[in-house]
């Protein structure tokens, strides 16, 4: 398998020394990865892990069982965690962007992000909600791309994500749950090797509605959605009661649940297991993985993060790469 | 301490069932309860089960070792498995209206009510959304009663409950969450025994709205709530980010969640205890408590319900009426 990019991040967060224990962490056993990033600042965050600089992701393979292997970017200021610098900005864009050319090229197997602060870049250009609209932007792949949330005890699919619980209600669409499970399917066949993936197209008010007594989206909105799946072919389920379908008797009924808005499908993934829970891009050509968690400028720099999640998503992105090769 | 006083609920439900279980379950070391219910129709459901007929609860005490109580309340007919029957809304409802007398007498400690169909009870003048609000006209707590939801790992209290999504949003005022947490603290202290109970306040949208980015109602309407409640001398913290505050972390930092809608509140309950949930009517004069389901028409008189939460129902309203006493 091609060594994995894994981007710097935010420099004042907490993706430095994330990074430098993944690499404690998998060295051994690997999955192997090269992190794009400042070598400098990586080494006086942990001046005891051994930094192997190499100038393509091929050099990765050999050095990575004996020393971290970094494709350097250069920062433009030292960073001071927990204090984000618009001087760096133009050296976070250009790590996410060297690692989605790397993976397109074909040097990586794919690319892991490090959690970056949007409003630290937007001085540099960085006009876009996250790294998902980036990267479906620099693939080419723009409007098609939706966040999984992954971890071992469930899968899920916000259908709408970042806006108001009121705006996510009055954005949810047919249509949008239609491609949402569209691109869930696809990406299961293809890159986690189910075969006949089952999705659980979920309620969105208590008890689905209630008939109507409750809210009508599950007969306006959702039932058109998934008599849509049906006839396309997609093994779907639903609207089920969005709170009694997260137990481990339902959840073993299913392979991803898709869901009508963030905490619907947040608060049963982080309930069950907080520390890993990886974010998964479906409907880019590449694969992209990311922790799920943000800079945690709070902690950055003293040692205490916890690098569980950038470990799973380091481990799921080599698996999806995997069965893509 | 005083019998608990256990209602018939829906005799096409599986109610009947249940409490015969739940009697197997309990008879030896109690707590005991008088089933107000018919007694033939419970011998029809399970002839091994010996019945004891009782004109009051002080008589159950006595036999609840060998048999179980029950105070007859007559069905105008006899009950079909999953087909509700208006002929029995009268005696459906004679059986909550006695077991609140016998709790405000103080001849039982508490009430359990086994799960009703409010659409059978309509032609017989049940004009209430559900029991909590009848039993709140019947003790003259109407507009102080709110539900909790208490399982071995959380307890969470919704703010809005059975209404649509949208309406949920609309409903929330900072008066509705005050009051909430007011009853809140005011039932952990006496009836759960925490003597400086801690309440977390759930925010609305993804992130808590992140300073507004994600949505207002944060600063609008529950920001103003939790400075009340501060200076009404209440432990209170939040708006917390729904999605990280049900972990097993975060839970260890509270005694109950204060959720501002139905799914936000029961999504991490049953996610985390599907079958050890109880209702906990908070707010009223007497001890009530529900078991966490319906009727389930579909699995009615088959004998495979399970009893689990209607037992820990009991368990739960039996300490905190022993705490009361």
């Amino acid at each position: 398998m091609k060594p994995l990019a894994l981007t710097m991040g935010d420099p004042a967060g907490i993706g430095g020394e994330l990074t430098l224990r993944a690499w404690q962490a998998l060295h051994r056993d690997g999955p192997c990865f090269v992190a794009l990033d400042d070598p400098d600042r990586l080494a006086a965050l942990a001046p005891e892990v051994p930094i192997n600089l190499v100038l393509a992701p091929e050099a990765a393979s050999a050095v990575f069982a004996t020393a971290l292997p970094v494709l350097p970017i250069e920062l433009a200021a030292p960073p001071q965690p927990g204090h984000p610098d618009k001087a760096n900005a133009r050296a976070v864009i250009a790590s996410i962007e060297r690692a989605a050319r790397l993976c397109l090229s074909g040097e990586a197997g794919g690319m892991v992000t490090n959690p970056i602060n949007k409003a630290a870049l937007y001085d540099a250009g960085f006009a876009y909600p996250g790294h998902t609209e980036f990267l479906a932007e620099l693939t080419g792949a723009h409007g098609r791309q939706i966040m999984m949330l992954a971890s071992p005890d469930l899968r899920v699919v916000p259908v709408t994500v970042h806006a108001s619980l009121s705006r996510s209600i009055a954005m949810l669409t047919t249509d949008a749950i239609v491609a949402a499970a569209q691109t869930t399917a696809a990406a299961l066949q293809r890159d986690f090797g189910i075969a006949r993936p089952r999705l659980a197209i979920a309620g969105l008010n208590p008890h689905a509605g209630e008939q109507g007594a409750l809210g009508d989206e599950e007969t306006t909105i959702i039932g058109p959605a998934i008599a849509a799946l049906r006839a396309a072919g997609i093994d779907v389920s639903g609207p089920w009661s969005p709170d009694t379908m997260f137990t481990a008797t339902a959840r073993s009924r299913y392979d991803a649940a898709i869901c009508m808005y963030h905490d619907q499908a947040l608060i049963p993934l982080k309930t069950l297991d907080m520390d890993r829970g990886v974010n998964v891009t479906l409907g880019l050509p590449i694969v992209r993985t990311s922790p799920d968690h943000g800079t945690a400028y709070d902690i950055a720099g003293k040692g205490v993060a916890n690098p569980a999640s950038l470990i799973a998503a380091i481990e799921l992105a080599a698996l999806l790469a995997t069965r893509r090769a």
